[in-house]
Order: C-alpha cells, then structure tokens, then sequence
C-alpha cells in the first residue's frame, strides 16, 4: 500500500463542494470515481479541507492509498483522461505513510477576486465610460463589484485580521453551518475553538485587458467555515465607505457574527495552496 | 419605433447557440426575453449571424425596433440587470431605419483559441515536465490540443486561405447543416454559392501565466456554417504534420468536404467583430 499526495485545481461553478453527498456532483466524489475507473481501487481521498458549492481551487490538497503501484506521472495523466475538464490533477506524487491532507497542514493561502464596474465615480457618472461590463467569461471567477472601492481603506482593513485572533464574528453561524465547521478543524475546535493565526492579509490591484481586477490573498494556520467570504465583505463594506477600517478590532472583539459585514458570495474565492511541513 | 444596434458578449457553453428554439436555452432568446422584462415589448433581435452551441462571443450584433423611446445606456444597463451573467450587453445604440445586423454586414473577423498541453517533444518525453494541464478556469474557452504544432507550418497554413475562394470543402456537409448554411447567408447563397473572401487569415502566439496560447483570427466578408473550426481542424493536422501547408490550394480546389481536416471543437470559437458600412 502506498500513501499518495495529489494537488488538484478545479472550477467549483457546477458542483457541491468538496464532499461527497449522496446524489450530487462533488469534488471528492469526482476524484473518487476516477481513481476506481484508473486504478480498480477506490479510496475516499482526504481533502486538507472542504470548499463550498461554488467555491474553486488551484491548488487544493488530497491524500488516499493505492494498492496497486503506478508511476506518478502516468496516474496524474490518467485521471485527467477520465476527469470531467472542470477537475485537473496538477502533481501526483508518493509521500511518507504518515502525511494526511488534512492533519498534517501546517497554513493555507486563499484568493478573492474582485471585478471593480466602476472606472470612476463623480460628477460624470452620466457617461456611459464609467461603467465598464464584467466579460461573461471571467463571471464564474469573480464577484463583479459595482460600487466604487477605496483601495488604501481596503488595504488597511486587511491588515487589520493580521495575528492571533478568536474569530467567531467571521464563522458562519446556522447550526449546520458551524457542525460542518467543526469536522473540518475537528483537532483545532476543540484546543482553540475559533482562535486562529493569520500571517498575512494583503490586496493588489491589477489593470488586465478587460478592466480592474482586485486580489485579496490571506495566509493562515486555519480558517473557520466562511471566515474568509466573510473577511472579504466586511472589507468590501469598509471600501464602498460604509465602514471604517478602524472598527475592525472592535468586531472581531464582540465575538458575534451580527458585528460582522456581510458573506461575499462563493464564485469570487480560490483555495490558493496548502503547506506541510519541511 | 426606434432601430436598435447591440452589441453582445457571451459564453456559449450553456447554451444551444444563438438562434431561438422551442424548449431551448439560446443566447438570441435570452435576449428577446430581457428586452420583454425591461421595455413591456419583445421584438426578435436579428443576429449578425448565427453561433453554434458552445460557440462564444465578444462582438455579436444584434438589432431590433422599439416603439419606447429608452436612454441607450439605461437600456443597457437594464438589460444586464436581467440578463444571466453569462451574457452581456456591452453597447447600446440607436441607428437608421435601413440597418440590419445581418443584411447590412460587410464584414466578419472570427477567434479561435488553442492552448498547447506540450510544452517540449523530444527524447525528454518521459520527464512530467514536458506536459502542461490545461486550466479548468480555461478550459471552457479553448481547444486544449494535446500534440505538438509546429507554428511555421500553422501560419503557412492560414496564409494559403486569404484570397475569394470557393470554400464548399470546408463547409458542414449533413442535410441539416447545409440548410441552416443556406439560411444564415440567404442572399449570399444564392448569387455565390460557397465563394467568400478571406481578407486576413493569421496565428499569433501567446506566452500567459498558464502555459502557451495560440491564437487564430480570420477576417472575411462572410463565412459558411463550420468553416472556421473546418479551417482550424485542417490547419491543426498540417502543425502537427499530418498534412503540408502545400495541400490546402488541393483540398480547396476539390470541392469536397472529405478533402479537408476535421472539424475542430466549439468551444474554442469565438465571433470577434462584426464591421459594417461606413
């Protein structure tokens, strides 16, 4: 038996998330399909976490054991033969018996993408240039914002979440939502509850063919379930001006939800990448 | 009643092309609908042409009559309101009575995308390094071609196209296929036949973060149903060397579907631009 490590991209629009789910299109059922049409095996691949229906990854991390040995590169050829296009295995390799997606991750790095709709905002509004329409073919990877952002208040807010913080106003709280939250850190909720460590938070801006694009990129040693779509609108809020970024402290302090700004919606956020030790 | 002229972005993937059918989703009966929901009337908007399914956009035109006077960028920014994010109205206008968006064409510029899997050939083959996956971010918009083109002979290939030409060989052959030919260039068809003029017919290479892109782009006064995927399949098999650019004035001069290449796949296909008098 041999212990494998997968990095897997995906488009998530069309399917339910990660996990498997009784008669619906998964992730994780998807690559458990696969791996039984290449291999004759079919091993439940351990995600190093779930994402949600809508929610994408470049590099999203899975680990399962095979039986049967098979060189690394013609697996990784193989399942992507067999895989819907929407799912591509990037690397495939063999690893320690010991590595598990999921309990061996020591950080991960999401990415937010916002479409800005606003050239400009001001007396000029009339003219029709200040709007700029968001290309239907980046609509499924973006949150198309349509109100004017103030990128040095955005910057500001993100750097706020930077450290060692318990993060319950940013977890989601309907009851299924928080379960889902807890399977996923199970190790975590229980020695931390909603304490985690971000290391980083940063925006950029970019100017690409199509308009002004926004990336929000966040490095931590765990997020709660919808931490960071709810990190995001609640920087989006400050942005537009509805907030200030000096609140922030102030709602991470109340440990409540409500103090909180909105969830940004799913088809803006990608699974970055995933680290293990060494 | 006002003579409207649009101009419309979509992604085609989910649709079943541009022409409205009974029980189907399309792009031109997305559109007649919005325009119900926004201005209370529901003219049919006529089509510079039609796109298949899977087809893509960035310049279709469209046009149609209003009797409601409407501001045109109200009109437009009413009908993306509406409109399913997959589809865009980038521009709004209104134009002389006399203008149509297919009979008044004078001329139309395709794009077909390809994105190269191998990155090098070679006695290296067999280092993973030599494969690149295609992005599932991409992969609705492009043909991900997994052999290695030769781009010299690929911009040969397209240089041979240029000139007024009668291109029945590269034309869809089934009964079906050749009707909806027939009906998309009514006039054409009948003083013409298969005789259309390319007037630039060229490959540009692309070097992006996520591997190699090529691009082809074909302007002409008019193309027949499947010929520029009928191109593009013929002009793929001469990069990868089935063929030789020196055939194509052959396949050209036979007047016979079964002379030329295949038919490479929709969903590389994009209609560019649409040029029209003055």
């Amino acid at each position: 038996m041999q212990n494998w490590k997968v990095i897997v991209s995906y488009d998530g629009t069309d399917y339910s998330g990660w996990q498997v789910q009784p008669g619906r299109a998964t992730i994780q059922g998807e690559l458990q399909a696969a791996l039984g049409r290449v291999t004759g095996e079919s091993p439940l691949p351990q995600g190093s976490g779930r994402t949600d229906a809508g929610v994408h990854a470049l590099g999203q991390v899975a680990s399962f054991g095979l039986a049967a040995p098979i060189p690394a590169d013609n697996l990784r050829r193989a399942l992507n033969r067999t895989l819907p296009a929407a799912i591509r295995v990037v690397e495939t390799m063999v690893v320690p018996a010991a590595f598990h997606a999921r309990h061996s991750t020591v950080a991960k790095t999401y990415e937010y993408r916002v479409f800005l709709e606003r050239r400009r905002t001001g007396p000029d509004e009339a003219d029709p240039s200040y709007a700029v329409v968001c290309p239907p073919f980046l609509a499924r990877y973006v949150y198309s914002y349509p109100w004017p952002l103030d990128f040095g208040e955005l910057e500001r807010a993100a750097a706020s979440f930077v450290g060692t913080h318990d993060f319950l106003s940013f977890a989601a709280t309907d009851p299924d939502e928080t379960t889902r939250s807890a399977a996923d850190n199970e190790e975590d909720m229980t020695t931390l509850g909603a304490v985690r460590t971000v290391y980083r938070s940063w925006w950029e801006q970019k100017q690409t063919d199509e308009g002004t694009m926004l990336f929000y990129r966040v490095r931590g040693n765990g997020f709660l379930h919808h931490m960071v779509r709810n990190l995001v609108g609640t920087m989006l809020d400050v942005g537009r001006g509805y907030r200030r970024a000096e609140e922030i402290p102030g709602m991470i302090a109340a440990k409540a939800r409500a103090a909180a700004g909105p969830t940004a919606p799913p088809q803006g956020l990608f699974l970055h990448s995933v680290e293990y030790p060494e």
